[in-house]
């Protein structure tokens, strides 16, 4: 390792993002992007007059983003902060509300950047394994006496945690930060941002990148009382003052004000995960019950990262995580019907020849 | 302040970005924007089909723009790492570079970013004053422990160390890693790059967002050894993987591959700065020498804060910082003949009002 870093970057788990081939076309379901193109607002809103400003700094309040994000979830501007991604929001969250003394707790199976996030702040990390079903106990975090992170729906499972379940962490401890990750919530999940105007303790992220078309936009948000946004500001300004940059401010805001392509989007995804669940089931799979764009099945007949290579042989990109407890699922991003058809066509094939 | 704060937050120093008003036109010299707009292969290259793919994410090893500045400057991709506007990049180094046991240094007047990033990393920093003439003596930093950053051309005053001096301080200690940024060095200072070869501990940081005219875009960028690139991405890969958008990667690639507009500007800006220069200094004011796209100056007339803003009400914005050493100076960005023109002619008549 380079001599040059400092101890506290020797100390580092950087994330491994999925697969982002550069060398063959693959049908690619494995980073839970949406299969729709951006809405046509957006396309409109970048024309060329805002293209010939791009040498002038974007907004660093993100003015016109976040009153369009407030509108839209009936808050106020104050409840809204906009990052590069809801990753860069996630990492102002970690320094804002956990340091010394004030731990981070996480489930055992989840989105793993929290590890490297946790990591790159030097933070104490208690990681709470979910049940055997992969469902989440509210009950084993009543008592952690720091920051808790909770993705809902789950990534990598697609499983939920109700609402009602939150609510009670939330009342549990007012003075403990608790951060729901809803980065797929808009796919069947219960969100809780009706919560933030009762709750000052509780903090919502979400992003463009699955529901709303924009994962090459890198949008993201989070949405709470005035005094958690108050916070994450102050570290965005000790990080990176302009962090989203004209164009994406400019997408961000269409893309939030085009209620009906948006909920389209969600609908058709929403029947394609059916479809898919359904014919995996008819294969033997065995499918957790998803409320995101993927779902997590187990073939039961070839252990997951045989079935992963085979697949990306046939030319299609899953997602499989070499790790405990779930070295034999796959993730699958719920694409359009055409690609769903040709990867359980893929897999009706290999497992007959089995 | 916020009850929810970890301690870590609460000692923070957010850095206070320059207005970027929205209620009226102004005469706009006070963010060290380009006066120019961006190349048009720029705008090319931001063709409907690439918008159309704003829902897969970018790709975060940003191949294509790293190949272009490495091509640029005769380095090979391993030695590029781009980043969110050279902020990000910046704070990339600070992580890696900086921490327990390794402190960071850097001047008493120069960018104030610099301040909020080590206090983001809660670490020690020494401050260390420039001359009565705001040029920097190496021989300051030659028995520094740790880290040291050297804006060249420093900002917010212009003036440049020769590179000669910097080449000293790399050889004084090849284990201490020096970053030079260079986020001005396109308008006349004397560029690191070509030391690269030759010093493993050397890092230079640029940006897109002054002789590029990519401010909205943010797109920076830093220019090193391999080993200093992978300590950068690792901290990269903890922070935020997907950090630069599909539609900047496009555009700095762009940009990076228009050498002819990209001197051009950078040839008229000297022109502009150079005429700037002598018609303040026609009106008395002290002009330090710069290299930069911008002039600091002295009224001695009038106090900096209260040339700040007088300029305003007539809509002209300057930038001004109420801070020790500097507080009668204000920072001009140099514009196009339009704006300097409407600049001189308010302070002619400023003056002869007084």
């Amino acid at each position: 390792m380079c001599d040059f870093l400092s101890a506290e970057a020797r100390r580092l788990a950087p994330y491994t993002p999925g697969e982002q081939p550069r060398d063959q076309q693959y049908v690619k379901l494995n980073t839970n992007e949406s299969p729709f193109p951006p809405s046509r607002r957006v396309l409109k809103a970048l024309s060329r007059a805002e293209l010939l400003k791009l040498n002038l700094y974007s907004d660093p309040a993100c003015t016109q983003l976040n009153a369009a994000i407030a509108a839209r979830y009936g808050l106020q501007s104050g409840n809204v902060i906009s990052g590069n991604g809801s990753d860069e929001i996630l990492a102002f969250a970690f320094r804002a509300f956990c340091g010394r003394g004030r731990p981070v707790a996480y489930a055992d199976v989840t989105y793993s950047f929290y590890q490297s996030q946790a990591a790159l702040f030097g933070l104490e990390a208690r990681v709470i394994p979910l049940r055997e079903d992969f469902t989440l106990s509210v009950d084993d975090y009543m008592d952690f006496p720091g920051t808790i992170v909770i993705a809902n729906p789950n990534a990598p499972t697609g499983v939920a945690v109700p609402r009602t379940d939150i609510q009670r962490l939330l009342e549990a401890d007012p003075k403990r930060v608790v951060i729901v990750d809803e980065a797929y919530v808009d796919f069947g999940g219960e969100s809780c941002v009706p919560m933030i105007f009762c709750y000052e303790n509780l903090l919502v992220t979400q992003t463009m990148s699955k529901s709303r078309q924009l994962a090459g936009g890198r949008v993201g948000f989070a949405l709470g009382s005035e005094s958690l946004i108050e916070a994450l500001n102050r570290v965005k300004y000790s990080f990176n003052p302009y962090n989203v940059n004209r164009l994406s401010l400019i997408a961000g805001t269409a893309a939030m004000e085009d209620e009906g392509y948006f909920r389209n989007c969600c609908e058709t995804i929403q029947e394609n995960r059916a479809w898919l669940t359904e014919e995996l089931e008819g294969l033997g799979f065995a499918v957790l019950p998803s409320s995101a764009n993927f779902v997590f099945a187990k073939c039961g007949r070839l252990p997951g990262g045989e079935l992963y290579r085979r697949l990306k042989e046939s030319g299609i990109l899953v997602r499989w995580f070499d790790k405990e407890r779930i070295r034999d699922y796959v993730r699958i991003t719920v694409g359009s019907m055409e690609q769903l058809a040709a990867l359980t066509d893929e897999l009706t094939r290999m497992l007959e020849d089995l």
